[in-house]
């Protein structure tokens, strides 16, 4: 679906108050005092004006948004957490199709027109997941694109079949091949980087890792994840989520991957959790190291935190960065708009002529205002369609 | 001022549903079915009830707060913050009962019935600010408790005349005497800490210092604090805010301090920022030390984030600490009212009969729930009265 609108008395990224013409969900031109005679007409009332924001590190599919409160019962280490998450899975009570759809329209709400999820594929799960946030996507593509990331939650080689569902996984519609801790959890680091990557070379497909793996033991698994990029000219096409190794004290253990990173343009998509070691976003920048970033797990069995909010994420990662000036808060929100994009590799994002009209309008004067107080949005339009007004979707939620 | 008020279909603390009623301003029972003719009715629909948030640590007479978006200046050191804002402080421009107003009415509209503010006492400044919050103390007196501590936000020794000013401070209303960082700041930590400790000594009063410095040389200001504690009997009277000290990880500093601090009962407030190393709250609580929690300054010249919603703060707070469990969420709420209540004093705090009806109903499921999505406050009410419905204060903002 396409459609046209003009948006009346709109600030830019801050900028002066103009007008946006949007034609068949683009952005046709911008100016004061446009008309277009009988399209719809939004006043924004001088609303700061953003492109939408792009959650690039989610898991759709196992929320539990909508389903009540369900106190947190994982053990602290990650396979703890995949323990729990493998017992949970088996008594069928989280529907996948209706979890990933209440999210999605939480997020929609929040002003995101883009997710990356990553979504399990595992011997007890198989491949439920990605059908439901598959069936999630075809019933929203009008309001949200989404990415789906084939992701091994519980391990590969460890777990009976998972590396032939990761094959029927990208077949069927997930467009990334997902990783995770190749030490820590499969504790084969070669074996699980070689499926990892061996499906990204036969299908032509991007690589999106989990590396939650500290010090020396996540710069061994980060420098083999290098390796292969570089061997197989996956240049652009690789990305590390959390990647916490990188915010090692040990400059000499950390420089020689961002290093690589940089020269191999390997992308980092962070949470900015503020009780963990985290990559520094603004030495990432600095280096040409493109950066996403994410609402990670919203609601599950990980973590009992989230709003699937973007901007009280771009909030975090301004407080777990130090961010203070209004370029370092910008910084902030870049990655959770531009820097989203590029790792999504969206064709005509953001608020130029020609652009798809995805767009957020708020109640702030500047763009680091907006992070700072991640006021209500007052508008959430997705290709040129008004899909959310005054903080609510305008569809209806399952 | 005092009130009475039925609130029905409610949930103390996520408990099953009751009324409550309150007469002349405090809690006058609890139960199903209470009745009381011809007095104001509010029906909580289930609501979860807490209550009222203690904001332990701001500063009410810098805010920007209502000023439009103000791009952060300082450098990022302690001495470029207190340098910035003397020279904006010699400009004029932050009128202290004005800002304090508007935060204060800000902060009661997330929920909070009590704040201990810091205010500047310094030369340029002189009690400008001091003056100020006083006005906007008496002004409020009926819908929020405040608490001053005199606050030598630029040094005692080496500003003249700022430790007379901080005498008259205590003799126009402070309670509570301030210090900072006796090191860094006036390079001298004993001639500090006896201005600080001779004050509270002199004038019967309680101590509540910020320390930012880390290591070593925050662990030596820490044991001159607590040398001092011990010598003038000041148990149970003494506060050190931020403490980053006590987020060192070298247990051989850390441990003896805390030992210390549980036996003189020293109390930590905290701000749980997720870029500096901080005090880990369970630990201290797990000693019996006493924690409460704080905004810290709210959009001024130290730090351009922050809405005075201690809810979300609970939430920083929890997730500083890596806090996912349901008890380790009620811990989070916990410093945020009760820890609050007992490090300011606070007789008649809390839900049971007899306190003060200062109570804030939300929709959540639970406590945990509470801090974990930080959602809108549907009724405040201060000593029986209702002052904010729906997000809004029932007052006007100046």
């Amino acid at each position: 679906m396409s459609h046209d609108l003009l948006l009346r008395n709109v600030r830019p990224m801050g900028g002066p108050t103009t007008d946006v013409l949007i034609r068949a969900g683009r952005i046709a031109g911008l100016g004061s005092g446009l008309e277009a005679p009988g399209i719809a007409v939004e006043d924004g009332g001088g609303a700061l004006m953003i492109p939408g924001l792009v959650e690039a590190h989610t898991h759709l599919d196992k929320s539990f948004w909508g389903m009540g409160w369900r106190p947190h019962r994982a053990g602290p280490t990650v396979l703890d957490k995949i323990e729990a998450e493998r017992q949970l899975r088996a008594t069928g009570q989280i529907d996948p199709a209706r979890q990933s759809a209440r999210l999605l329209m939480q997020a929609l709400r929040m002003g995101t027109t883009h997710i990356r999820t990553h979504v399990d594929v595992d011997d007890v799960g198989r491949l439920a997941g990605l059908e439901g946030v598959l069936a999630t996507r075809a019933d929203h593509a009008d309001v949200m694109d989404v990415e789906i990331v084939a992701f091994p939650q519980s391990g590969i080689l460890t777990r009976p079949g998972v590396a032939a569902l990761m094959e029927d996984a990208l077949r069927m519609g997930a467009e990334v091949v997902g990783g995770l801790d190749p030490c820590a959890i499969d504790r084969d680091p070669k074996g699980h980087l070689d499926v990892v990557f061996g499906l990204a070379e036969r299908f032509g497909r991007p690589v999106d890792i989990h590396l939650h793996e500290g010090g020396s033991m996540g710069a061994f698994s980060m420098e083999l994840i290098l390796e292969r990029t570089r061997a197989l000219g996956l240049q652009g096409q690789v990305t590390v989520s959390h990647a916490f190794c990188l915010g090692d004290p040990d400059a000499a253990l950390v420089n020689p991957l961002l290093e690589a990173m940089a020269a191999l343009d390997v992308a980092v998509a962070t949470t900015a959790p503020a009780s963990r070691p985290v990559p520094a976003v603004a030495r990432l920048r600095a280096l040409g190291i493109r950066v996403c970033a994410g609402s990670d797990g919203v609601r599950d069995s990980w973590n009992p935190y989230g709003t699937a909010d973007m901007l009280e994420r771009a909030m975090l990662v301004g407080l777990r960065n130090n961010f203070r000036r209004d370029d370092e808060l910008e910084l902030a929100l870049q990655v959770c708009t531009h820097g989203g994009a590029s790792v999504l590799r969206l064709g005509d994002y953001g608020l130029e002529p020609g652009c798809n009209a995805d767009i957020v309008l708020l109640g702030a004067e500047t763009p680091a205002e907006a992070v700072a107080a991640h006021p209500p949005r007052c508008l959430v339009v997705k290709r040129g369609l008004v899909v959310a007004r005054n903080g609510e979707a305008l569809s209806k939620t399952p």
